[in-house]
C-alpha cells in the first residue's frame, strides 16, 4: 500500500460534508431511484489506495466501474494531461492534431493486426454505436446480434430523433436480436464440460443466424470477455468458433473491450488473452475499447478498424460523429497512460498477478467459503459468484450482497459488486502485498456474513 | 486581437507534417467519405485567435463546433483543470464529489426556475438520449417528436444491442416522428410574416400531435435556437405556443440547448433570450447542454431536470447511465468556466457584441453582397444564408461555400459553413475589433466570390 498521501493532501472534513449535501440536493444519479441515495464520499486516491474525508483508507478493488486500470492519479499520466492543458484543451474533430495521431498510432500498434484506423469517441457507449453503424454501412444489413448476458452502454435515440439528413442512413425499424453465450456454471445449453459449453453454444448462434436469416444480419457484437455480467471467460474453441460464424455468413464481427480490453487481462487486449482464446488466433473486425484506454482520467473511447473497414469508407460518407471526438485532453491521457503501462510493465504485473496471487488465492478463499459457488477470471479481472446453496446453485439474496459489501467497506476495501457477485477488479498495477491485503479482508468479512 | 501567443508557445512546424500524416494515417474522420480528406492543423490558440504550424493566425470565427464559448485556452479554465488533476482526475459517478455538486449547483442557479438536479452525461448526444429517456418514463408513452431541421445527436442503438436488464425499460418499437419547425425565410406554410409563421406553425405542430395520438407522445424535443440548421431564432409565440400544446396533451417538453445555451445567444439560456422568447416566460421540463458550459475544454453534457420529474424517481429506478457522468476534470472545467464567465462579464459582452457590432455589420454586409439572401442571429450566434437567386430563394451551390471557405482561410479567417450557409460564431469573448477584423474579412471574401 502507498503511504505518499499525507504528504501530498490534505483533508478538509467539512468539504466531506458539503460534498455529500451537494450531491444529494443536486446531484441526478445513474441507474438507481434517488430518494434513499447515501453515496459514499472519497477524498482522494494514489495507486491501488483511496481515502475518505475522516481520513480512513481503503483498498479499490473495484477501480471504480471497472476504469482506472493504472491505479489512482498515476503521476505521469496527470502530468500528460496538464502538459496538454497547456497547450491545446480542445480542438474540433476536423482538423488534424498531433496528439490525437499519436493516440491512435500507440492503440494500433498495440492492436496489431490488421487494423488501420482509429475512430475516437466520448466513452464505451458510443463506440459501440459508431461500431453498430459500420457494420450495417459495409453489409448493408441491419440486424446485430448480441448475448443476453451483455452490457454495451445506455444511448437509443439521439440520431433518430435527429432531424437532418444524418439520422436518415442511421434509422432501422429493426434491429436487435439476443442470443445466448456460453457460461458452463450456468449453462444454457445442459454442458457438462468447457468443450460441450464451446459446441453448443457455437450451435446457438448458428441455429439463431439461420433462423433470423444471415442476409439480415449486420454484426455479432460481444464483449471477449463479458465483464459487468459476470466475467464470463469464454470456453475454449467459442471465440474462434463465432469468428468462423462470422466469416461464413458475411457478417462483421465487433469485440467489445471496453471493460476488457487495455491490460485488464495481463494482455493489452482480451482477443489476444490465451485463457480466453484457447491459444488460438482471432481477429475481430472491430474492437470497442474505453475505460482502460486511458484509465478514464478523461472521458475517451473509441472503434479501432480493420483495413477493409476503414478503406470502405474511403469514397463513402461516414455518417457519424460527435463534438468531442480525439479530444486533445483525452488524447494526452491516451499517450500518457499507454506509454506509463508499457514503460512500467503495468500490463505483465496484471498477468503476474493473476497468476500468482489473485487467482490462486481467491481459489483458497472459495474453499474456506461455501458462499462462493465459483471463481472465475483472469489477470485483475475476477469474479466470486455466490450461491446459498452450492448444489443448486442458486444465487445468494440481494441482503447477502449488502451485508458483504458493508463488511467489506468497513475493514478497508472498496468492493464492485453485480447482481449476485463480487467482482475482484483491482488496477493493473496493485501489489502482491496489497492483494493479500485484500484477500484477508475478503476471508474476515465472508466470515462475518457467514456467522 | 491577442498578441500574447508568441511569448507562450513555440511553433515546430516539422511537428505539423507528423500531425498531419499520423491523422491521414490513422485516425477515422466523423461525417466523411476518407478518401480525399486534408485536414487543417491548429498549433494552439488563444481567446479568439487560433494559429497554424506557419505561424499563421485566423480569427477562430466557427469556435470549433460552436463550443468555445469562453474562447480558446482561457486561462481560469486551463488552471482550473490542472488543478482538479492534481487532486482526483477520476471517480465513478456512485460516489459523490465535491466538484460535482458545485457544477451542478452552478448550473441551476444560471436556469432559475423549477430545477432542481442535473444529469451529467459526455456530450450533446446522450444529454438527450438520458431526457428522451426520462420523458418516456414519467409519461409512459414511447413516442418523440422532434423538428426535421434539427441536430440531436449521433447514437441510437448501444443500449438495444446491450442484453442485461438495462436494455428491457429502453425498448421501443416506435418512436420517433418529425415535424416542421418556424423558417420564415423558407416557410412551410406559406407565411409571409413572423406572427402568420408562429401560428400556422404551432396550427401544424398541434396536428401532428393529433394525428400521432397525444396518448402516444412522450415529449416534444426542439433545439430553442435550432443551430446547424440555420440559427432558426423562432418567431414570436412560437416557444409559449409549444409549451401551451405540451401542457395541453401531457407533453414532456424538452429544449435542446447543446448549442444555444451557456451565453451563445447573450443570456445563460435561449428560453430566456427576449429574441428567441418574445419576452415570454418559457419553461421547458428538460434542459439539455453540453458545448458551452465548459467550452468542450473537457468533454461534458447533461440534462436540466425540473423538480417534478426529479421527484418523479425517487422512488422508481432510473435506467440510465455511463462509465463518465460526472467527471470530476470535466465538472472542475464547468466550474471554472461558469465562474469566469460570470465574474469577466463574458455573456453580457455576446450580448452587447450581437447588438451593437455583429447584427448592425452582418446586416450592412448583406447590403452589399446579392449573395446573402438572409441574416439571421442574437448574441454570438448567426447565420448568412446565401442564396443563387434573391427572388427564388435558391440556396448556392457547395461549390460556392467551398470557394468561400478558401477565401476566408486565405485571409486569416476560420470560418464555420453548413449546407448553404455560413455561421458566424465567434467565442463569446470576441471583442469590437475582433469583429470589425472578420466583417472586412467576410466582405472580402464575398467580394472575391462574386468576381
Ligand atoms: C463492455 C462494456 N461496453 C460498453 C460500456 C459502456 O461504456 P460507457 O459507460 O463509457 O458508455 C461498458 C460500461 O461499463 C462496458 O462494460
Ligand atoms: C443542438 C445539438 N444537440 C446535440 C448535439 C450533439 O452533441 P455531441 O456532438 O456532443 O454529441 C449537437 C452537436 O452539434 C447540437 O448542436
Amino acid at each position: 500500500m502507498n503511504d505518499q498521501y499525507p504528504d501530498t493532501v490534505t483533508i478538509d472534513a467539512s468539504e466531506g460534508t458539503r460534498a455529500f449535501s451537494l450531491d444529494r440536493a443536486h446531484v441526478f444519479h445513474s441507474w438507481s431511484a434517488q430518494g434513499a441515495l447515501a453515496p459514499w464520499v472519497p477524498a482522494g486516491g494514489l495507486g491501488t489506495t483511496i481515502w475518505d474525508y475522516e481520513g480512513k483508507r481503503y483498498l479499490d478493488f473495484s477501480s471504480q466501474l471497472v476504469n482506472t486500470n493504472i491505479g489512482h492519479q498515476h503521476p505521469a499520466v496527470v502530468a500528460a494531461i496538464k502538459a496538454q492543458a497547456d497547450v491545446m484543451t480542445t480542438i474540433a474533430p476536423a482538423h488534424a492534431n498531433i496528439v490525437r495521431g499519436e493516440a491512435a498510432s500507440r492503440i494500433l500498434e498495440r492492436a496489431g493486426g490488421h487494423f488501420s484506423k482509429v475512430f475516437f469517441t466520448n466513452g464505451g457507449a458510443d463506440a459501440n454505436e459508431n461500431a453498430i453503424r459500420m457494420a450495417r454501412l459495409v453489409t448493408g444489413r441491419d440486424k446485430v446480434l448480441s448475448t443476453y448476458r451483455s452490457y454495451h452502454g445506455n444511448t437509443g435515440a439521439a440520431v433518430v430523433a435527429t432531424g437532418d439528413w444524418r439520422r436518415v442512413p442511421n434509422e432501422y425499424a429493426r434491429g436487435h436480436v439476443h442470443f445466448f453465450g456460453p457460461f458452463l456454471y450456468r449453462s444454457e445449453f445442459w454442458a457438462t464440460t468447457p468443450e460441450q459449453e464451446s459446441e453448443r453454444a457455437l450451435h446457438h448462434l448458428e441455429r439463431v443466424i439461420q433462423a433470423e436469416g444471415p442476409q439480415s444480419i449486420a454484426a455479432i457484437l460481444i464483449e471477449t470477455i463479458p465483464g459487468t455480467a459476470g466475467v464470463l471467460v469464454p470456453p475454449p474453441g467459442y471465440l474462434a468458433g463465432v469468428r468462423a460464424l462470422a466469416d461464413a455468413y458475411g457478417i462483421v464481427l465487433i469485440f467489445d473491450e471496453v471493460m476488457c480490453g487495455f491490460g485488464r487481462t495481463g494482455e493489452w487486449f482480451s482477443f489476444v488473452t490465451p485463457a480466453a482464446t484457447g491459444g488460438e488466433r482471432v481477429q475481430p473486425d472491430l474492437v470497442t475499447f474505453a475505460k482502460g484506454v486511458n484509465s478514464g482520467y478523461v472521458p475517451a473511447g473509441g472503434v479501432i478498424i480493420s483495413d477493409s473497414i476503414a478503406n470502405a469508407f474511403d469514397e463513402e460518407v461516414f455518417p457519424g460523429g460527435l463534438t468531442y471526438s480525439g479530444h486533445p485532453l483525452a488524447m494526452a491521457a491516451i499517450v500518457g497512460t499507454l506509454d506509463a503501462m508499457a514503460d512500467e510493465g503495468i500490463v505483465d504485473n496484471a498477468r503476474m498477478i493473476g497468476e500468482r496471487h489473485l487467482g490462486p488465492g481467491l481459489r483458497a478463499l472459495a474453499e474456506r467459503h461455501p458462499l462462493i459457488g465459483e471463481v472465475r477470471g483472469v489477470g485483475v479481472f475476477w469474479a466470486l459468484d455466490l450461491v446459498a446453496d452450492p448444489v443448486t446453485r442458486e444465487p445468494v439474496s440481494p441482503a447477502i450482497i449488502g451485508r458483504l459489501k458493508k463488511e467489506l467497506m468497513a475493514r478497508g476495501l472498496l468492493p464492485f459488486s453485480a447482481d449476485n457477485r463480487i467482482h475482484v477488479v483491482p488496477p493493473c498495477v496493485v501489489t502482491p502485498d496489497e492483494v493479500a491485503a485484500a484477500l484477508a479482508i475478503y476471508d474476515e468479512a465472508f466470515t462475518a456474513v457467514e456467522a
